[in-house]
């Protein structure tokens, strides 16, 4: 490794992989851009040994989900800008600046509405994942999830105006 | 493993390890329990060959952060109950019920604002992560992310009302 750079290298971490292990799988019938439906239902199968750490789950009605996007390719993880959605009329962006699939680490995170708990499963709303998607984590959601007057840029809201029009 | 609960297992993922690279590292002067001080700045220094990414990311006023948890041994990995914050008044409850650092997947998730971008230096205010903690990925933050009545636990009212009175 290069030393040019010492006060950026010192600070970062060792090479060594992370390395982490499905804790459950989403179940859809949802194909293809069905699972972007934010009305649909899915359900998150949970790892039978980690049924426990469910508990007062319950109590919540709002959850992250952060799945892993088992479809991207390691090639696909050396994106470093994409158009937001493939959209060539809207700018080229670095992809941390999009919610983009085509990550150094490909994990999902999506906020669902948790509808009902039993046994190993959770039913919840919202989930843009497709069936089979390993679920990393399960967090609750708070209110210092939220960021009341969030600004996004102009690409963002235009377009969201384009989804609320009718088709 | 059992084939005894058929339907589960055909949905679970396969065994294989699910293998991150940190995206870069966190720097920030906070030690222990400064690091919660939701006013503080720290940084988040991109590995150089992934600056590119950053592109278009200052138009977000907030960011998700997502963190390794570094210091979470294996065994504590295999938590699957606790106390919020350690508190034995409050109830014992499984781990996808808090927000705690002992998870399966220690992954830590922070809504961050942000303040500037400086080639691959992010400048942010009220990252909960110590120094050196290795960046697993950036999401900018826009209202799907967003539950406007959320519900959450008594235990977590109780806990949000204590920080607020003065000491």
């Amino acid at each position: 490794m290069p030393h040019s750079n010492a006060g950026v290298e010192n600070t970062m971490p060792s090479h060594d992989d992370i390395i982490l292990k499905p804790i459950g799988a989403v179940r859809t019938e949802a194909i293809g851009d069905e699972v972007k439906d934010k009305t649909r239902i899915s359900h998150i199968i949970i790892r039978d040994e980690l049924a426990e750490a469910l508990e007062g789950i319950e109590d919540f009605s709002h959850l992250f989900v952060l799945f892993w996007l088992h479809e991207i390719s390691d090639k696909q993880r050396k994106t470093l800008k994409v158009h937001p959605r493939g959209r060539k009329d809207l700018p080229l962006l670095g992809i941390f600046a999009t919610r983009t699939n085509l990550r150094p680490n490909p994990v999902g995170l999506t906020l669902v509405e948790l509808v009902k708990v039993e046994g190993n499963v959770l039913t919840v709303r919202g989930l843009d994942a497709f069936d089979g998607t390993p679920v990393l984590d399960i967090k609750p959601f708070d209110s210092w999830d939220m960021a009341k007057a969030a600004r996004v840029p102009s690409w963002w809201t235009k377009l969201e105006k384009e989804k609320a029009q009718p088709r």
